[in-house]
């Protein structure tokens, strides 16, 4: 008995709930214990006889809502979470759907859902698939981009990527993550040079190609990074939440000063993805997550490439960037890592048109005339029907 | 070839090299093929025949410097990187040392080590070991520490648990880490109402216990809820590095104006350690990042607690919080999740007594007069030799 009763004030909730579903490993019993401790876990993380107060064990606790067996040894849990628990934070939202439960094996955070006034408080992506589409002049078709690399060379020549890149006609020039303020090519020189270099290509080609910087930074450096990005005329930013936090992609989204599209990153994020018993479900945490926090693309790796991820996998996250979220907007999948110029179409019927293909180094595969590589590109996308219907998720 | 020779700008390195040891899963042959593809990936990430400059093939991509067979289906590799592809930052550096490999399986991190000029950037600890023991006046027992909970009393309830647990003596009394700025609580209103609670309960008693409010928040909240706890009279700051980003650690921790001890909170980072075949260990998550970064604690489950971790894992972090690492002080382990009373002796013996013990539901399960409760514990502390040596690492 923790003897607070006389300072306790009465809960006063909305009855609004956070609902998540989790898979869970094991017999249905053990799922069933597993489902009520993640209720607890994951809110008052205390003995539940020893709470006195009967609102407390009986509204803030989160609720098993439901347990679906999946195979003998999964079973799908639903939870409810009072909306109260996460309060008015992205963080914390984090923390009531995956914190400390992240540390047991054999529980998986497949999707989430919030009620109405908690997702009023989130404005999500600024620009999301229309919004880039209209800032590139594209209507319909597919969007092509590369990444300036690699690590090592100047800010010259990697502006001299940048340039032969655009010219071509991709429609963004990326940095590669791994750029960020290293000697052999500073962040501020390098945002210059390659601004100067896109807009120089630009204006040759008549084309909108946009430049968008690594901006993934210490803590106290990225907003000033996104700032002298966008003075320095870049056209959009790209950012790792693994590294960073995710939510220093809502406060960037939510920026009036800034408002430039994101490029969300997946470095760091693999350990929440690589086994399917555990972590985050890939749709959640490349899709929903980023889109709640409000990136406006979500680059991950696409099956077949040189990571491992599955079909299944992939289908997720194109599922999750474009699924019913209230006032939220859908995003653009940016499937990469080692995708090759001969995958464009089988990328395409995948994920659909709205999809960002980011060909890296198999651009530069194709020959020496790295602009001539892109048009050949940009012209292979024009021959596909522009009426192929966009993905529509289930 | 990307034809980008006459602007490259020759690279000068100082061949000081970042050392990291990964295990890998799979035969030899496949584990030595993945320590190359590591040293590209998490450098160049560009296929090595496309690049033209023979100083970035040479000096920029990692080598593999040694891979030892550990089993049959387990092999260790240290790859050397060399130190300017982190930059000057922690950001970089935690891309360059598990960055995009995170998303393959079978690649675990086990340990790194950093060169004294990149060492050098960073200042650790503010306290550490001896500077927390000096704030508190305790020479050389070891801490106990309890949280404010759970989530759903008001300020002032929370203040009253505080206050009962102070009075009885314990070192530290920190914030559950679910509370962060919810309705029944706000973070100043909680934050004014302990501290005062804890003063007065240090009047009493005689006692220093310092107050630890959680700080975990928005990215552009967290700092002014740190002065705003400082400003308050907080004695420490509680944050989760995986939410927030780990970085946001070291921002605080070289903050003159803050100037509090750190606890870090492992919520959301269990998915890197949840597997042994990939993510990080939990020694160099827990224990060395958290360190390298300046938290002078870490909080982490301690095995047959309600977490499912091993005497091993635990071993790994109690030895990397003081493993030698330059100027950067050693830290206290932290291990909680379910500790009990009748355990004190036993952690004390795995850990030294170097060790804040973390007891949360337990010490309101002893019975209904917590002061007295905290009070029987600290005696029994007292009991245990002085001359009880530290645990000393490997």
């Amino acid at each position: 008995m923790t003897e607070t009763t006389h300072t306790h004030t009465p809960l006063d909730l909305s009855g609004e709930i956070i609902t998540a579903v989790y898979a869970l490993k094991g017999t249905l019993k053990e799922a069933a214990e597993t489902a009520f401790d993640i209720g607890v876990e994951q809110t008052v993380e205390f003995p539940l006889d020893l709470i006195e107060q009967d609102d407390i064990r009986e509204q803030i606790v989160g609720e098993v809502l439901s347990v679906e067996t999946i195979d003998e040894d999964t079973h799908h849990a639903t939870i409810g979470f009072p909306m109260e628990v996460a309060g008015r934070e992205l963080t914390q939202l984090l923390n009531v759907l995956f914190g400390n439960i992240s540390l047991k094996p054999g529980i998986r955070l497949l999707s989430f859902t919030l009620p109405k006034n908690l997702l009023m408080r989130f404005g999500g992506p600024r620009f999301g698939i229309r919004g880039i589409r209209e800032l590139l002049g594209v209507s319909d078709r597919p969007l092509i981009c590369t990444a300036v690399k690699p690590m090592g060379l100047s800010a010259e020549a990697l502006a001299d990527v940048a340039y032969r890149s655009a010219l071509g006609g991709v429609d963004i020039v990326k940095d590669d993550h791994g750029l960020s303020d290293q000697d052999f090519a500073r962040f501020e020189e390098r945002i210059k040079k390659v601004v100067a270099a896109v807009n120089r290509a630009n204006g040759e080609s008549g084309h909108r190609c946009r430049y968008m910087p690594n901006i993934t930074a210490p803590a106290d450096e990225v907003i000033s990074r996104a700032l002298l990005a966008k003075a320095a005329g870049a056209g959009g930013l790209l950012i790792a939440p693994g590294i960073t936090g995710l939510d220093v992609i809502r406060q960037i989204a939510a920026d009036d000063g800034i408002a430039l599209p994101i490029l969300s990153h997946p470095a760091l994020q693999g350990a929440y993805t690589v086994h399917r018993d555990s972590g985050i479900s890939p749709g959640t945490l490349y899709g929903a997550l980023n889109r709640l926090a409000g990136a406006d693309a979500c680059i991950f790796p696409h099956f077949g490439g040189r990571f491992a991820f599955s079909p299944d996998a992939c289908g997720d996250i194109r599922d999750q960037t474009a699924s019913v979220m209230g006032h939220i907007k859908p995003i653009w999948p940016v499937p990469a890592g080692g995708m090759s110029v001969d995958r464009v179409e089988e990328m395409i019927t995948f994920y659909g048109k709205d999809i960002i293909l980011l060909i890296g180094g198999d651009l530069h595969r194709q020959g020496p005339d790295l602009a001539r590589t892109a048009k050949n590109l940009m012209e292979r996308l024009e021959l596909i029907d522009p009426q192929r219907p966009s993905y529509a998720p289930k």
